[in-house]
């Protein structure tokens, strides 16, 4: 099989399921979103029933999750230093929960370890869009914290709140 | 066949494509966008011409959007509350533009129902890189919403500025 | 090969590869970080030794990156104005260093033409998640950038901080 036969079958195919994927959800998803199945993908990870996860999130480590979770595109869910995540939670699309970094790692110049420190995300949980969340952090039940914020120290259960850093609504 | 020569065709074929785009257009795009093109996906979801759309970038609903627009990778482009993008916009890399959102639903533990409300982008306008849009928000003409803002309000034709939240400057 | 058997040999190969990626190294990535290689992929675009790049990095014109750097999934590298990365720097997932923009060209309709100026970093930087650099700036060895800021202005060496725009801690 030439190069050329060989990308013509493989277009073939991905236009075949793109459209499916437009005439039955009228949507637009990536290539390995339209090869893959987003709840298959959690429960192979051992995440709680009805949780759904893209293709493309990154997953470091032993993480858990509960059930009806819904994790989007772009996501980074780091447990090399210990992550849970409840149930009903929203972890939208390009949101980063880590549970180390590398910031000594780098400024000394490869010489100091990596540091690490364990997250918890509860029940009920909101993230917006875009958000980080520092490691060693804790995020009670059924707060919410909104696009783009840097969540650098605790948020308590319903709790609300955006911004770098995050900052708590009265 | 077996895994390993599949594996092995799989890598060829990519490692072709990949050495095209760096000699035609000294760039490094990832896989899916080497098997697709631009300018045909942004087609093929009814966008004006010149329109063009990364692979991963995730369309849902209904989303109009005119011509000569650039849309980056792992964008966000939500219609299912509704909307319309104009002609000459800069749609950076990791810009979501939302018509709905899941904060009641996460917070209600999934009773409530998710929020829907449509949003309006004009001609010509910059959207920065990162930066998110909330659902219900207009954004008029050649206005520039700049890198890593939170636009949780509308923007005036020609208003420029950048912030979380978005903040208009003099 | 009919679509089906097709689409069923192609999930087999990516189910294989996902078990692997699991037991190997704990973690889960993308289908095209399944199908390439972090360091293979740094190498071709010349990058130096021990330095790895995710797949769906975009790398735009000349990019020059030294040893021993760490480049996360959805990251930018923009030369197309001249771009340098040092070495035992950390760009964290979602980080976007940019050597020109194009808020001229689409608040003019496509008239003006898209701005360019050349963009340094040092060595033993840690620039944090979905950070954004802007074009022109320069930013000191061992400086560390938090995660979601908007670097518009030059970090002296040592320097930390954060925030949107960026600003360096006492």
């Amino acid at each position: 099989m030439t190069t050329r036969s060989q990308l013509r079958l493989l277009q073939d195919l991905i236009n075949s399921l793109r459209a499916s994927m437009r005439t039955k959800f009228n949507r637009h998803v990536s290539i390995p979103d339209l090869l893959s199945d987003r709840w298959e993908t959690a429960r192979f990870y051992g995440f709680g029933e009805g949780t759904s996860c893209y293709n493309n999130v990154l997953i470091l480590g032993d993480v858990k999750v509960g059930r009806n979770t819904w994790i989007g595109p772009n996501v980074v869910l780091d447990g090399s230093g210990g992550l849970e995540i409840g149930d009903h939670c929203s972890i939208s699309a390009g949101v980063q929960i880590y549970s180390h970094h590398t910031v000594a790692w780098s400024t000394s110049r490869g010489e100091a370890p990596v540091e690490k420190r364990s997250t918890q995300i509860g029940n009920g949980v909101y993230i917006g869009p875009n958000s980080v969340v520092q490691m060693g952090t804790s995020i009670g039940d059924d707060s919410v914290v909104g696009a783009m914020s840097f969540v650098n120290r605790d948020v308590p259960s319903g709790g609300r709140g955006f911004g770098v850093p995050f900052r708590l609504q009265d």
